[in-house]
């Protein structure tokens, strides 16, 4: 039995404290958050747990096995350390850290200390992505030539983070989960218009073997898209995460390059076949998750989203910010 | 009565052929095309028309006022030069040349001669990018924000250019027209796979007055898209080229900024109201446009889609395929 | 203060419960159910509320003012006619009883007792249907010509009722609510093939003035739709309640007949203009609804989802059922 | 070579000519029609055909073998009749006739002169429908359930025909070819308001083996919908013949029922699995059809379109209009 703290109950708290709660093997004893209205709803909602505002007694406690940092980004380095520093796994909200360097620590200690690090990438536990995971490491669109995602919608404008650091890391946890090619270099545009945080950005990721990743993030669309396009030499696939119904598309359509040796002179084929929409699974991605922590924890396993994982998204997140400050530098990974 | 020349009878050239030929005061007089096979069709469809494989006999031929040129870009400014120095008011297709320095070259000399360039930027006669001038004309937007298209499909992947030159025209041209600040510095990446022409592209513009444009260009994308968002500070337009009932759709929806003093506790307000779709006009573009023509050689007119227009466009073209090759340069205008 | 029970914790009682709990001037004191699971759910939800598997108790008590039935409709009568016996408002389940003659026992028993019916016709709540109802009553439509609505997906296959009893209610409702012209008459078709119940229907109502009401419900569709059309004479209005953005949307479009004097040469023109999406209240319709039962109560006055209302949507039902029944039977109302 | 005549060059006659043009093995040699203006635009796009406002001479013609009937349905029985008097094979615009007595008339006409009839289904001949076909004709989707197909558009209002004899047809020729249960009575609704022709119908169609069958036509729907579905027991199937790309989608979804004997605890189990989209051929149907026509003639085969299946799709046109004008009145085939 493993037993957890939770610290932050604002907006994702609930969840991570509800789904934690729900898993066999974990018990959620105690939940912090320095706003007693905070803990007033937690306190309705899980009536059997400890609360406090004080997150050093939680952390302290011989009691506590893990503890989830669930708090804004600028405080996980503070929380993670001195929950690592007292002997507990940790798993902590994306973006992992404020700084690559503050991951580096984190990955450091918790390595020393012989500690779990998960870095709360949701979005890999979802059917969609488990589906698109499938079907990428099974081959099925051929090797990629591009991945290409739009995430715009209106607000939540962010106080203290612009555009690329409140909607980009999904993507970029995503994008580090399926694509096998390595990041090499990026390009990021955008710009401001009501604040001094970017409301629009749109980076360009460089990948070995000519694949190009590309995100459109936007705070201030009139309508809610999320929807990625995966273009495979043999196949393409379109997910659309909006759609109740049909969230995964895989065409068969293509291209096919004849004559390759006379670029005057060469003939281009397009292929389309059938359309093809899996089955994807429903089941809550954060419930997924928080099992896959506590089997990380109990069978000694590395979980794929570990700080290493948490790293390299904050690493492109630095080099994406840089790269749009200097109006498109190209910055180097 | 404006006797006109039509050079090229490709994909496009029918098409150019067919409305000149139905507005009052044109007579299409003659055809040339270097390939037998499109004079047989065009032979077909209009009996009455001369066709010839020399196109110098037209453009030599005193009873030719104008000139349409439809042709490959690279060979625009060969057909229109010796057109304008024959004294014939030329109709040329988009991009209006390879180069900025033709496009100079050509507009100076037409000066000096007192003929007209048009250059065939059909998407500003459309009923949809009308009613989008229109609205934004009225202020109904507010000052703009941001304005992002995205331009992609299977094929056609061009022998001769990349995907900026093939696609990135129609976004540019409607850009130049309906935004008022002024384009000052690009950057554009993409990436070839299959060619060595890019077979995808993505451009940001730097406008004056903190305006942002995009265009996402690709030609090998499972579904076609042609969406493009304008967001303003009062309201935002969704403008979908591929609905048959409702291209545009105008959102009563922004943000408001309050206590914009002090950054760290600004009050973001996010308005939305209606949404409105102004019934399109569903005229033949081309028709218009070849009226329009018509209308500036009679009544000595600068057509807004001019020489000048049309270099605009190429300028930008030039930039973003520098920035292209070198992987987001910022290419200043 | 009113005081609350309610019978029935299955399905949809939690939601009953919850914003009866939420509304000023209501406490919900009891809850029955004769489940002992569904009373352990209510007790996690809502320690404070006393629970209890015999109603009777619950009707009986004097500290009781208004009861809720949400149970199937097979019980309907029994439970809301000895809540009224006990001198108790009551707030009922759609459909609001297995037959006329048990809506109408109800009707005659509150009215002698001078106490309170409304017929839980949720729809009528919602943002989209008040928002028809206020552009019907302004007549921004004209003269409504028809109604057609299409409610269909996969399952639930009910075991006591056909699909007409389960999903018509709702249009049923809607319609009562919206359409002045008095029904006079059903045609109801359909089948069954698994079950002794058909899973589709088929509901034409004629109206007087020439209008026309159509339902199709299905248990059988791959799909889920939600989709209501309703012509008027002067525009038209398309409901998708699936849609999360824009669920109404207004068409400026219609016909106009001259020459009507001639059938043999009479003129047909079409009007196109622009299209209309009406922002729409977001507020949870079961809050508004509980909020005015309440105000109902306290002020004395009646409901338009009365008893009445009630019966009105049951004596459809029946006849359609019959017609039904009988393949396609007029049934005259 | 056949030689052959096409009476009626309005709508849909010049696709006729066009198509039976382009087919080899067939010469069109002559067009009639009574208005000249017609007939100048069939010199325009035919030069080398031949015209007469005078029907007879060209079915008196020793030259052609072959007449095709596309004018208004009150007068094809006349202009089919004499053709086949004449000796001439007819394909004749749907609907067949104007009565099923006519329509008998004709198959014996042809019978006894060993002529061969076709009725323009186009839709049989488009890629969407024989895709269907193929998969029914496979099993793919289990035993049919039921066929729902919506028709619905504004406009255009006929001058001399109601709805159901406008649009119908097209669905009846469909489900006359897809579903093998025998059509067993029909039940149809609907009415007028502008005119004294019905602009609404809603028609459904009991078949043998629990098979149901429903059309909804209208001509005052202010948007355009095109959808069908067919629930099999297997597998369920969406065609929206107004989707570009994806014209057919197959649902792996079904429902499975247990403990059938008992009616009061039967478990119902829903199946949900993938999707797929079958690429459908893109051929224009016309095309298709002309060169099934001169197959037909040319090695003596009966077509599946034959006089016998526009026959079978009158006599439903013909009890539905029964049923209508009776407010649904059960109609035996």
């Amino acid at each position: 039995m493993i037993n957890m703290g939770i610290i932050g109950y604002g907006y994702w708290g609930p969840n991570v404290v509800r789904n934690f709660a729900a898993v066999d093997g974990v018990r959620v004893i105690s939940v912090s958050d320095r706003h007693p209205n905070a803990l007033k709803r937690a306190q309705k909602a899980h009536p059997d747990i400890e609360l406090t505002t004080d997150y050093r007694e939680m952390i302290a406690s011989a009691n506590i096995h893990a503890v989830a940092v669930v708090t804004p980004v600028s405080t996980h380095f503070q929380f993670a350390k001195e929950a690592l520093q007292n002997g507990k796994h940790i798993f902590v909200e994306k973006p992992f850290t404020s700084t690559a360097a503050q991951a580096e620590e984190l990955i450091e200690l918790a390595d020393r200390k012989n500690l779990k690090i998960m870095v709360d990438h949701t979005f890999l536990f979802t059917g969609a992505v488990r589906k698109i995971k499938e079907l990428v490491d099974k081959d099925e669109l051929g090797n990629l030539c591009y991945y290409d995602s739009t995430r715009v919608n209106l607000g939540l404008f962010q106080h203290d983070v612009n555009v690329i650091w409140d909607l980009a890391p999904h993507d970029l946890s995503i994008m580090d989960h399926l694509i096998k090619a390595k990041p090499q270099a990026i390009v990021a545009t955008g710009g401001n218009h009501f604040t001094q945080h970017e409301y629009v950005a749109y980076i360009t990721i460089y990948y070995a073997d000519n694949v190009i990743g590309h995100l459109n993030v936007n705070w201030m669309s009139p309508v809610k898209v999320r929807t990625t396009l995966l273009g495979g030499e043999k196949k393409m696939l379109l997910w659309n995460d909006l759609d109740p119904d049909v969230k995964i598309k895989v065409y068969d359509k293509g291209i096919e390059i004849k004559n390759k040796e006379n670029v005057y002179d060469l003939l281009v084929s397009y292929r389309s076949g059938d359309m093809w929409a899996p089955r994807i699974d429903q089941g809550e991605a954060l419930k997924i998750e928080a099992e896959y922590f506590v089997d990380c924890i109990e069978n000694d396993k590395t979980p794929f989203n570990d700080g290493k994982a948490g790293l390299r998204v904050v690493q492109v997140l630095e080099s994406a910010n840089k790269s749009l400050k200097n109006r498109g530098e190209l910055v180097y990974l």
